[in-house]
Parts: C-alpha cells; sequence; structure tokens
C-alpha cells in the first residue's frame, strides 16, 4: 500500500486506487475520501459509493491539488486520510479496568452516526472514568479526524473497540457479570437506578435511539425525564444524554462529585 | 428592505447591498452571507469581513445561482438569510416564569460560539424546563439556522433574550433575587449545591470558560469534577457540561427524574 506519513497528528494519507478502495472496505476509519475531477464518471461512482458505504464523504478536486496533497503524480485521482487510531478488542477494555484494579465501566456507542457527537461521548466517557469504549464496524461513525478533534484527542486516549456485533458485546460483557444498561426513554428514571459495579452503558443512534433487539439484551434500561413536556422536542442530544448518564454514573461510583 | 419569504421555515432571504449591510450591522442572526463571483473584490472583502464581525460564513457562488436563489437579478451579488427568531427582553423571560407559577429558572450564555453547542444547549433547557436563555449581542454566535436545527427546533420555543451587556443582566437578576450562578472549574462540586428556587446558569465560552469579570458577579460556581484526571483532556464539551448541571437543577427542583 503506498502510503505516506503528512504532518498530521492521527491521520494517514493513502493514495492510488486499490490502495484507497482496500482501505475504504477494511473498516478503518477515513473521512474524506478526494477524487479527481479528470476521474471518468463511473471510476468517480465506484469510489463515491464505496466512500459512502464506509461511513465516509467524496470530494471532487482538481488534478493538481491532488498532487499537491499527495506529493507524487502517482495518485491515480484517488487519495484519503486513514485514521491511525488502534483498535483494540473488548477483551483489552476489561483488562484496563483488571489493571486499574476498578469494576469495568464501558460506553457503547450503538449506531451514533454524527462525528461530533461520537467525539463528545468519548471526550465525556475518559473525563467519567470510563476504560473504552465500543463501536460498530457498520452503522455508525468510525473514529475519523472529525470524531478525534470533536472529542479534544481523548479518542486517542481512551481504548476503542470496533465491533463486528453488538449484541455479540453485550453477551459476552453480561458473561464476565458486567451489567449491561441501555439508555431508553421507556427506562427507569436515572436516579432510581443502582449504577455501581461492574457496568456497560449502551447509547443508541442519533434518529431512533437503541434497536429493539439490542434493548431485550440488556440487564437494564435508563430514561431521562423532561420537564418541558409538550414542547415538541421530545428527546435529549445523544451526546448531552450520555453526559447526563455517565456524570452520574460517576458520582455513584465515587461518591465524590 | 427587500425581502422575499422563501418557503424555509425561520429563516428569511436578504438581497441586495444595503439590506444585507443592515442585517449584519443589526445583530439579527445571520448563519450564512452569499456573495456573486462577479463581485468586485474590494466589495466582496467588505461584506467578507462584515459577515466575520456578525459572526456569519461569507461564500462565494456563482452569479447564476444568486439569481435563482432570490428569484430576480436585482440582487448586486449579495444575498443572506435571516434568522426570524424574535428576541425578547429579560423581563419577558422572568414573566413567562411567573405566568406559570414556577420560580425563575434562566441560563446564560456567556459567549458560547459553536452553533451546535448553542443549539444543543437550548435544546437541553427547554428539556429540563427553564423558562429562557440569554445570550450577547457580541461574542457568541446569534441564533442561526444552523443552532435552530442543531436545537431541534427548541431554539423556536424557547424564549431567547438577546442582551448588550451579560453583567448588567446578571445584576438585573440578582436585584430580582435570582441566585445566579456559573459553570466553572474553581468551583463547588455539582452535587454540594443546593439548585433549587429562583435560579440562573452561565455557561462561558468553548475557549475560555467563563470571563473572570462575569465569575466575580455570580453569587456562586458549580464545578463538575473529573474522574480522568492526567489524560490531557481538561473540560467537558461546553454543551454536555451544560446538560449534566441543567439536569442537576431539574433534579433538585422537581425531586422526581
Amino acid at each position: 500500500m503506498e502510503q505516506n506519513n503528512k504532518n498530521e497528528k492521527d491521520t494517514q494519507l493513502v493514495y492510488g486506487k486499490n490502495p484507497v478502495a482496500e482501505l475504504l472496505k477494511s473498516g478503518t476509519g477515513v473521512d474524506t475520501v478526494y477524487l479527481s475531477d479528470s476521474l471518468p464518471p463511473q471510476v468517480a461512482a465506484y469510489y463515491t459509493a464505496l466512500a459512502k458505504e464506509a461511513g465516509a464523504v467524496a470530494k471532487q478536486v482538481r488534478s493538481v491539488k491532488l498532487k499537491a496533497m499527495c506529493g507524487t503524480e502517482s495518485h491515480q485521482g484517488v487519495a484519503a486520510y486513514a485514521s491511525s487510531i488502534a483498535y483494540v478488542g473488548l477483551n483489552d477494555l476489561l483488562k484496563q479496568a483488571e489493571e486499574k484494579q476498578e469494576p469495568p465501566f464501558l460506553v457503547l456507542a450503538d449506531g451514533v452516526e454524527d462525528p461530533h457527537n461520537l467525539g463528545a461521548i468519548i471526550r465525556t466517557a475518559l473525563l467519567c472514568g470510563a476504560h473504552g469504549i465500543v463501536i460498530p464496524k457498520r452503522g455508525g461513525a468510525p473514529i475519523t479526524p472529525t470524531v478525534m478533534k470533536a472529542s479534544a484527542g481523548a479518542a486517542a486516549r481512551l481504548p476503542v473497540a470496533r465491533v463486528a456485533n453488538i449484541g455479540e458485546s453485550i453477551r459476552q460483557l453480561k458473561k464476565q457479570n458486567v451489567f449491561v444498561y441501555c439508555a431508553d426513554m421507556d427506562g427507569a428514571p436515572l436516579h432510581k437506578n443502582n449504577l455501581t459495579g461492574p457496568i456497560a452503558l449502551v447509547m443508541g443512534s442519533e434518529g431512533s435511539g437503541v434497536s429493539p433487539l439490542v434493548k431485550k439484551l440488556c440487564d437494564g434500561s435508563v430514561s431521562l425525564s423532561m420537564a418541558g413536556e409538550g414542547t415538541g422536542v421530545d428527546s435529549f442530544n445523544v451526546s448531552v444524554a450520555a453526559g447526563i448518564i455517565l456524570y452520574e454514573i460517576m458520582h455513584q461510583r465515587t461518591k465524590e462529585c
């Protein structure tokens, strides 16, 4: 794979048709795919479709700009920045907790699509003492440079596991005696829950929340109250909701804040 | 002023050199100013500077696009969408509380610059039962279409006061027996505060928090604890921090969530 370390932190420029196609199929975080305006339309369409599938944006640029970005003319009209985040496994997150001699505290982002929201959730998780975050390989934002920026760098510090199946991760966590909660409108009001001990919190997507299948797998669910009912606004922003619940978990775990 | 009601909710297209200049100077919320690529550079630079001062973005577009947007050729190369939010006065916010027979509960955003953050704060404030939000005329985002979208429409429902001087607003609130808190690292830990009764919460800017002058005027300050200290990330996202504190205020006021 042709690669070129540009002096951008946490990202790596990849160019050439095959390298970029491989990258997009690999599930590595990609933010933007740059396509030369000299590409034949059907080639551009192919990469645009691949980018879309990978949750990245395809952007048309002039051939000269691409040359300047890559520092070479051998870019074949295609380039992308890959995230250099090293994803870890679910067990690595649990090991983090073990090393710190703390009961596990994990966050599962099940389909959070907006990179600003995912970044803010990761930032909050780190600050609240979580040991790691789990994101799905499909159906949610990967760790892109935008996520990294929105996380204020937390995404490079908090271990991230990228899993094929969030449901399977929940099953594994339950086997290891981690109590898995999800945030859901029909759950028990936040302050009525005992959130101490080994815990994982599942946050759903912006549009539709936690999926029914995932909800079924969880041990419990937490809901946030709303004073302003009948206002036409019926839910908190997902990163704000995560913040409220994660802070309460930290509060109950430490009794200090 | 030449205006054209486009069928966009909460925004209004304004075009022509003088109308747009007036609009930008008026302090009304503007998101984007559209400049024709046929404008002389010094004219474009003038509007770009005006836009910047008003917290808006200037975008160069083709003359034909501008014509299509405005539905006329008499746009003189300049157009902008104005927010149609009707700002109210500080006393109107207090009246809202009086009408509901509740102790006042206000949020002051002192220089929150990112429209996504401001929108999320307004959304949370509405959901937590606040009676209104106060934003400054200068040094923070106005209610732009982006703010409106990020607020999930809450910005059209929660009364917004846009004031010349946040410090003066704090003085007025204190005179009316509202206890004014700010969010600040050096404050008392969240759960140690009695947050019942007439209350206003001041949130500072993303970069530097609440200004020292404003902090001095406040009756008290609230801090959020961080479990993950020494991680290189030293603060919560401002909309997440507001969420945590506003939810706790609602909790203490209602004892139900």
